[in-house]
Parts: C-alpha cells; sequence; structure tokens
C-alpha cells in the first residue's frame, strides 16, 4: 500500500523563509501566526492527514461510495471517523471568519493544510473542500442572517456545502440551465430542476449538507443574466436552526467514473425544493465565481498532491526495486543489481517531480499569500496589486498546475514499470484521481480562455504589467549574484518568450479572436513554466542567502540550489517551443471543415 | 457508446499511394497485393472490426476476466463468439508463412488489420497479438519439428501463444530470472519458477496455449547470457499433436489493474512442467528478442489505436454538444450556442489528434513494409537497408508512439469535459487501456536507451546516416515544389535539431554514459517528431500531385495539405526546445543523493 509523509520540512520551508510570514505580523490574523504556531499547525496537521487520512485513501478507491434504495449514500469504511477526527481537530477552520467560529488565521496556514489533506486522500478531501466553496459564496453574497444562520456550522464542519452548477446539458455555457426557481410568496422559492456531477452532493458524514445551487427565476433573461443563486439544505431548519423537514433534493444516482471513487458524485434532483436566495437576482454568478475561483485554487492543489503523493511512493520505489547496473558501473556490487534510483532515465522522472512539486508548492501558499493580502494589506494599493495577481494567476495555477500535475503523477506510475498498472500498488489510483482536476471546475481549456480572453487584457493588461514588473525585478538583483546568475538569465530568456507571445496576441487578437483561443492553452503553459522559474529563482535567492550565512542544514539548501539549476535548464527551454506554436495563429487549425473530420470509407 | 469506424479511406492511401505497394509487385508474396485485394482486405476488415469488435469493447472493461477455483479463466461475454469469427475469417493469417498455412502477404496488410482490431478492441487484439510474437519465435529459433507441429495450429489461431518473461523480482534486467529448466533426459525439460504479467495467460478461447517460457538451465551463467527460451504447452501434445495431458502450469491469480480488463494478466505458476527448448541453450535471449520486436511494433499501433478510436468518438461529441459561441461571433444563430466544434482550444486538441494519428499510421504501415523488405527485398543491400532502418525506427514507434497516443487518447477524453470521466461514455476506458503500451514490452525509457544506447551507435551509426539521407533527400526535393516548401523547410530546422542532439551524444556520451542515458528520452521524442514531419512531408506530396493532376476527391487531399502545415508547425517546435534540454547533460539530473528525495520532517 502507498504512504504518504506531509512534507513539513518544505512548506516550513516557503512559509517562513521564502514568504517571510512573520515580517506580515502587523496585519490582522498575522499577528498569531508566530513562528512557534505555524511550526506546531505544520507539523500536527501533517501527522493527522499522513496517520489518519493516507491509510484510507485506497480503500476509498476500492469500495466507492454506496448510493441505497432510498438514496441515502454511504461513503467507505473509515471516512466517518475520519471526518469525525477532522472536524474536532477544527483543522477545516484555520483561517476562516472568527465571526463565524473560525481561527482567522491567514490562508496561508489553512492551504498548507489543505494541501496536506488533498495529497493524503483527495477523494475525501473534497468533503471539507466543497464546503469552504460554499460557504465562501454565502459569506460574500450571503445576508447577515444567512451567514449566521448557516456558516458557524459550515466552518464547523457539522454540516457540508456543495456546488450545483452543471445540468445534463450544460456546463461551461451556464446561461442555458433550467433548474427552476419561483416564488413561494414567502421569500422562499421552489426549485425544480437536474443537476449533475455534484461532488459530495450526499453522504453520511454531515447532519445536514447545504446545496448552493444555481437556477433562473421566471422570465429571467435566457442568459448568464439571468441567473441567481439559492441556498437548498438538505434539511430544512427547524425554528432551532436545527436540520428539521426534508427538503425535497434527492440523489438520482452516483456517478461510475475513473476515479475519486471515495466522492460521491451524485444527480441531485430538486422537485421543488425550498431554497433561498443569496444575494440580488440574476446575479447568481458573480456569487458563483466567488466560490469558483476559491474551488479552483483548491483544484491547483490536487495538481501538486497528487503529483507529491505518487512522487513520495515512486522514490521508495526507486531505492528499492533492483534492475539493472548503473551506466558508470556497478553501484552496488555486493548486490545483483543495482537500485533502479542510479538510471538517468528514473532520476530525470524524479528530478521533474521534485522540482515541480516544490516550485507549485512555493507558487500555491505565495497564492494564498495574495488572498490574504486582498483582504488585509494595509494599503489600497497593496490590496489592489494582490487581487491583480492572484486573479492573473487562479487560471494558471488551476490550469497549467493539474495539466502538469497529471504528467508527474502519470510519469511516477511509469517508475514502477508494470507493477505501476497494477492496482495493489496504488500508482494507478493517483493517475485516475488526478485526471479529474483537468475537468472540473472549468476544464483547463476554459481557464486558459480565462487567462488570455480576460485576465489578460483587464484594466488595460495591468495585472499582466504588474507580473512582469515583479519578475523582472527578481531577475535583474538574482543576475548580481554569482550564485543565481545563469538560472536568472535562463529565465530572462524564458519571461521574453511570455513577452513577445502577449505582444503577438495583442498585434493579432483583434482582426481575429481565433488567433486568441488557438493559442490561450500555450499561453498557459507558458505562463505556468516562466512562474514556476520565478519561484525557484527566489527559493535559490534564499538558499543562497542561507549557505552563504552558513546553516547546520545544508544539505537541504544546496539540493535548492541545484533543484533551481535543473528546473531552469528542463523545464524552461519549453517556453520558446510553445510560443513558436502559438504565433502559429489559428488559420491551419481553423481550416479543415466538419467533413475533414469524419472517418471516411 | 462509443463507436468505431475503420479509417479505411486513410490506410488505403497509405498503402496505395504513399507505399505505392503495388510497385513492389515483383517481391514474393506482394503479387498477390493487387489494388483490387487491398481494397477487399482494407474494408471487410474494416467492417469485422468495427461491427463485431467494437461493441464488445466496454463489456470487455467491465466484467473483466474471471479466474475459478480450479484455475481456469474465462473471458468476457461476446469475447469466444468474436474471436471464433476472427479466426474464422482468417484476419490473423494474411501475412503469416504460407508454408504454415498463413497467406503471405505483405505485413502492410497485416499491420492494417492489426491496427484495426487492437483499434476496436485491445484487450481482444491482444489474444492474437500475443501468438503472433510467440509464433515469430518458434519460426525464427525453432527446429523444423517444432514449426510444423505449433505453427500451423497457432496460425490459424485454433492455439494461442504467450510471452513468458517477467518474474516478480525482475522484468527489465532479464538476467535475474530464477525460473529453472532441468533437463529429463528425454531432451524435454521440467519448468519450475513463477511469470508473472503474462497477458493472454489464461483464457478459454481456444483449445491449447503455447506459452514460450524464458528459463536458466543448471549450471548456466548468472546473467542475460544463461538465459534459454522454451516452449511449454498448457496441454501436452499426443501423438497426433492434438492437446493431450494437462502441463503443470496453472494461473495462480489474475491482477487487477488499471485497464485492458478484457485481457487476462495472469500470474503464471510453472510446477515441473513439461518444456522443450527452442534455439540453443543460453542464447534464449536472441530468440526473445525476435518476438520482442514483433510484439514492439503491435505496441506502437496500440498507440495510435486508442488514440484513433477515442479522437474520432471526439469528433462526433464536438458535433453534438453545444457550449458557448464561436468567437468570431454565433455560428449557428437558430439554435442556443454552438457546437464545440466552433472552439478553437477543441479545434487544437482535435486537429493534435488528426495528424498524429494519419502520421503515426504512415509510419507504423511504411515500418511493416521494411519488415517485408528486410527479407524479401531483391538485393542484399536494400535488405540491409530496411533491417537497418526498421530495426532504429523501432524503439521510436513503441516509445514515442505510445507516449503520444497516451497523451492524444488523454485529449480527447478532455474535449467531453466531465463526461469524459464517467464511465457509460467509454473516453476513460480509452486512456485506461492506452497506459499499458507505455509499459510492457519495455517501458519507454528502455525504449530510449535501445535507441540511443544501442541502436544510434551500431555498425558506426549507418542506420541513423541512413535514415538522415532519407529525409535530407526528401527535404531537398520538396523544397523545390512551392505547395511544399514551407512543410520542407520546417522539417529540415527540426532534423537540424535531432543532428545537433546526435552530434552532443557523439562528443559527450563516451566521457560520461549518464549523459545519454538523461537525454535519451528527449531524443527519442526528438526522433518521433521528426520521423513524422517526415511522413507528413511525403503525405503531402502524395497530396500535391494528384491535386495538381485533378481529383474527385479534392477535399481529401487538401485536408493532407492543410493537416501537414498544422502539424509542421505545431509539432516540429518541440524538437529545439528537447534538444537544448538533452545538452543539459546529466550533471544536476544525477546530483542529488538518495536524501535530497527523502520528505524530511
Amino acid at each position: 500500500m502507498p504512504t504518504y509523509t506531509a512534507p513539513t520540512r518544505d512548506a516550513r520551508f516557503v512559509v517562513n523563509e521564502m514568504l517571510d510570514l512573520t515580517s506580515y505580523g502587523n496585519l490582522p490574523g498575522f499577528e498569531n501566526a508566530t513562528p512557534d504556531m505555524i511550526d506546531t499547525v505544520v507539523n500536527e496537521a501533517g501527522k493527522f492527514c499522513s496517520e489518519v487520512l493516507a491509510p484510507i485513501n485506497q480503500i476509498g478507491d476500492q469500495q466507492g461510495c454506496t448510493r441505497h434504495e432510498d438514496g441515502s449514500v454511504t461513503t467507505p469504511d473509515g471516512f466517518k471517523e475520519a471526518y469525525q477526527a477532522y472536524v474536532e481537530s477544527g483543522w477545516g477552520t484555520l483561517a476562516k471568519s472568527e465571526e463565524f467560529g473560525g481561527q482567522g488565521l491567514p490562508h496561508v496556514l489553512g492551504f498548507v493544510v489543505e494541501e496536506f489533506t488533498a495529497t493524503a486522500n483527495q477523494a475525501f478531501g473534497m468533503y471539507p473542500g466543497l464546503t469552504n466553496g460554499a460557504s465562501a459564496a454565502i459569506e460574500a453574497a450571503g445576508s447577515q442572517e444567512q451567514k449566521e444562520t448557516y456558516l458557524p456550522k459550515m466552518i464547523s464542519g457539522e454540516w457540508s456545502g456543495t456546488m450545483n452548477l452543471t445540468e445534463p446539458h450544460c456546463g461551461t455555457d451556464l446561461g442555458m440551465i433550467r433548474t427552476k426557481a419561483e416564488p413561494n410568496g414567502d421569500g422562499s422559492y421552489k426549485i425544480t430542476g437536474t443537476k449533475i456531477f455534484i461532488s459530495a452532493g450526499e453522504h453520511d458524514l454531515t447532519s445536514n449538507i447545504i446545496h448552493l445551487v444555481l437556477a433562473k427565476t421566471p422570465g429571467a433573461p435566457d442568459s448568464s443574466k439571468g441567473i441567481s443563486l439559492f441556498i437548498v439544505p438538505k434539511f430544512i431548519l427547524d425554528e432551532n436552526g436545527e436540520p428539521g423537514e426534508r427538503n425535497g433534493v434527492s440523489c438520482g444516482s452516483i456517478e461510475e467514473k475513473m476515479g475519486i471513487h471515495g466522492n460521491a458524485t451524485c444527480v441531485l434532483n430538486y422537485d421543488g425544493a425550498t431554497g433561498y436566495m443569496v444575494g440580488e437576482e440574476n446575479k447568481g454568478l458573480a456569487a458563483m465565481f466567488v466560490m469558483m475561483n476559491a474551488a479552483r485554487l483548491g483544484v491547483g492543489l490536487q495538481g501538486l498532491a497528487q503529483a507529491e503523493v505518487s512522487y513520495q511512493n515512486a522514490v521508495t520505489y526507486a531505492l528499492d526495486r533492483r534492475q539493472g547496473r548503473a551506466l558508470t558501473g556497478p553501484a552496488d556490487t555486493d548486490a545483483q543489481a543495482d537500485p533502479i534510483f542510479v538510471h538517468p532515465d528514473v532520476r530525470r522522472m524524479l528530478m521533474d517531480a521534485k522540482v515541480f512539486n516544490e516550485g507549485m508548492r512555493a507558487l500555491i501558499l505565495w497564492g494564498a499569500l495574495q488572498v490574504d493580502l486582498t483582504h488585509k494589506a494595509q494599503t489600497e494599493e497593496e490590496r489592489q496589486l494582490a487581487d491583480d495577481l492572484i486573479g492573473l494567476m487562479t487560471p494558471v495555477i488551476k490550469g497549467y498546475g493539474t495539466d502538469k500535475g497529471y504528467d508527474i503523477a502519470n510519469n511516477m506510475q511509469q517508475v514502477y514499470g508494470g507493477h505501476g498498472y497494477v492496482s495493489e500498488w496504488g500508482m494507478e489510483q493517483f493517475v485516475r484521481d488526478s485526471r479529474i482536476a483537468m475537468i472540473y471546475e472549468g476544464t483547463n481549456g476554459v481557464q486558459a480562455m480565462d487567462l488570455c480572453g480576460r485576465k489578460l487584457a483587464s484594466k488595460g493588461g495591468r495585472a499582466v504589467q504588474a507580473f512582469f514588473k515583479m519578475i523582472d525585478d527578481e531577475i535583474a538583483s538574482a543576475k548580481e549574484d554569482e550564485a543565481l546568475k545563469d538560472v536568472a538569465e535562463k529565465l530572462e530568456k524564458a519571461l521574453g518568450e511570455q513577452k513577445a507571445a502577449t505582444m503577438w496576441f495583442m498585434q493579432n487578437a483583434m482582426a481575429n479572436p481565433n488567433h486568441l483561443g488557438a493559442g490561450a492553452h500555450h499561453y498557459m503553459h507558458i505562463m505556468g513554466i516562466v512562474t514556476l522559474g520565478f519561484f525557484w529563482l527566489k527559493m535559490a535567492k534564499v538558499a543562497s542567502a542561507t549557505l552563504a550565512a552558513g546553516t547546520e542544514d545544508k544539505a537541504f539548501y544546496e539540493a535548492k540550489m541545484t533543484s533551481a539549476a535543473y528546473y531552469a535548464e528542463r523545464f524552461l527551454p519549453d517556453a520558446g517551443a510553445l510560443r513558436r506554436k502559438l504565433e502559429a495563429g489559428s488559420d491551419n487549425m481553423m481550416a479543415l471543415t466538419e467533413d475533414a473530420f469524419a472517418t471516411a470509407a
């Protein structure tokens, strides 16, 4: 069975050293995030995830969720107990509003725990993960009464939440939804329709489930401008705010799917269920985007998560499994063969994983800091910068992070050879589980269009200019340092490719927007590659300074320096190739008609 | 349920027009491959695979194979009837020796049928596929008596075959095998040991199974120089050559695995089973490579197969599913939304699939022709050239073909959005099934080392020089033609990257063989990219000439021209990036010690 050890050392490095979280101690919520507190949270959460959640990951895959004839759903063995322990330990409350029972700590710490949770058991992590998205939407758009009614129990984990967007005929294009919301006359609505692909839609973990549902009121515009958002609790609350009468929403079936079997992906039937509007009528899409953006960062994290757990197991296997001899001569002459760790092609896959995972962790925790700064930074200018940056980076974290995370999980499976394909080793589960992250919360093609069609041009390109400046500044200072110069120069070249690609879009996309669509996926990948390069440069800078100052943990920092160099030489070159593809435009891509794609006999 | 239509038009284009098969009519076996005969084989085989094999592909995945308490194994519903029909129609006999009941036709035609079979139902296709590998080994290394005893019934399909290489502790490193072969004194051997991952190892399709087993005779060298090959029939033949007494080989279990559930992947226990040596003692590895090389081409074909079937279904879905509007304005104003076919990012994925599949088909059928020419070309020089080229290209067909085929299958799943993750749509099965092809018959890392560590340098680099010359010649003539110039120039640039990478290996790998290992995977991909570029140039040349001469099927040839241009602009740029990675060498890749990979707390 695969195992998982939370990468606490690396998380502490990013939080304490690269982000220097304590330097933000003057901001609200940050004052409690002392170095001791950070260490305790990171280490204890790591222990919990490794010891409680990881051991039930494979069981979850094998058993899956079970829907009973009455529409109730049971989760796999051990999930209920683990969820109870998760709630009792309060891991889900770290970064939540103190007003509603949260601990008010920085999101940075919340994301550390979310990473460990998703890595130990992605299917499990989705239950609190969906609650996060739903509670964020209520907090952003709900009335004070709704907040007080629902948030404390959602934040504590006593109740869970879901996000109901997709219908059989529409997912990406939400303007087409058909679920109806008819006024009951008492301020509530009667919700009728069918929602599909509802993660954590029905289960036995909590005493209530708070569904957030997109629906259309009578006469609403027939587009995304006619969507409203509703709270539909599984059990309608009684006068004491406790779950009372069963609401008219039920699980029609559970999807049979490629992976994440431990999470119930439900068809939910709404048969005149009672719902309560969140925010204004026809403004549901904006509220939905609040939960969507939170969810997208969480999904980006899942890309890292499956890459990390599969990497850890592949390292163990590569050190244990013996086949053949090192190309440079036998490494272990006492044995019949060397561990496959000696083979460059195995090491290539492990190093690719290592530098992706550590780079991605740096990016995501930096992203969490931007989420914090958006609300808490001292000046409007700082808040705006953080908001610009995280808005720009969200599709990259989700899209690039999950595309590449899936690649890594596949490579780690490859390290196992034939055993990687066999279920008992667990590697193929990681691949199957990680595959969903490229699809849900907006496919990665949707992410690419969000980045290129919306975020790049928004406010005259203010966000991407800030992004360029941030990296330019880092490069300029690093080039002065002999130890960082080479990485900085390679990053400068890759950043130059991104700038050129940006310019090409500006010069061509107006005349033909298909040029933008044709290059969006490439652009998202260029930006992901450059961004991780930027974080490797930042990490190398910290490592270089620490080594210069002297440290007892020399090996850790030297590994960071080597990894930065490896990232620069093995990941950054793709930026140039991607730019060339992007600059090919859409002409040949869009030239063929339907007939040319038919398989003619 | 997904469907499959055999791409007969494209197969005929490659066979008749690009390869111009009838021009080889003076060679033995080719004289019967008349245009009419080719059309009949292609069309009828296509019909059979689409109508008989494809409909049981999903059932095969869902049911899998069942091992009963007595060790017997039943295949999924419909497999037995389909196999019977396959045998009766003689599809497996096309390219087999007439001496043993085959039809003696070119391998080119055999490969067309093998592609259709693997595409319609990979798990099914593996049963005759493994028989092919086993019978090829007997034909190459067996005694005349062995050939006469086993080949006619294996070629007809009455009996099937397997390849028994892997053991629990060794796969790639076959020198470590422990299965013993002790002489019985009557010329036969007593085989004892455990073999794992034996595809088609036990089943109910045939009246006998002929296992080809690697084992060690007493006192054999403790390395790959001490391996012998044995025939171990499931039922020992009686004096009439019919299956008689049950031999001491049994299926201990079936592996639970990621995909290809319709094929029984067995643990086979040999308990003093009677075996017959094939070829010379301790020369088993050479005989094994005969079956391995045949099998590797077949696996490369599986890369194409899953890319093709997933592509066909993704095209259907993209034309049917409606979400959003074309970036250039609504395409179908009568409907609420446009088919997703209008979105450039969807089209990008479909075009990538189209040009990979058609390019790969051209490569594989050309490869099959080289197999024919190796034996049948008129001059020793031609035979040697064909042998050099197919030896060089086999790891590329297997390694690049399956890496990229898997990518494509994943992209086609992506076209379906959330539905791609749900089992009933069938797309996730294609992904799971195609994943194995990167692993078995030598992982793609092993392919890369076979290419770079063995094939490149073999005979002073004669094969790769011939490969370069073949492409240089094609480029030189194409540059004269205005319609081909651009593709030719882009190919020339990519080929230049491959030549530079080859030179870098020559200059660096001697001093440090890890440099070779560190770049082998990249090199294999550069070569795959260049090779498909070469075939696109060849196809464009045919298309250009046909269009110039006038044709009623103008759209088909124009699509070839567009596709060649698309391939050149979207696939060839990667060669440069891969070369840069390769030239980074192994220093940073190999610098970190075990400790640096440990997840420290």
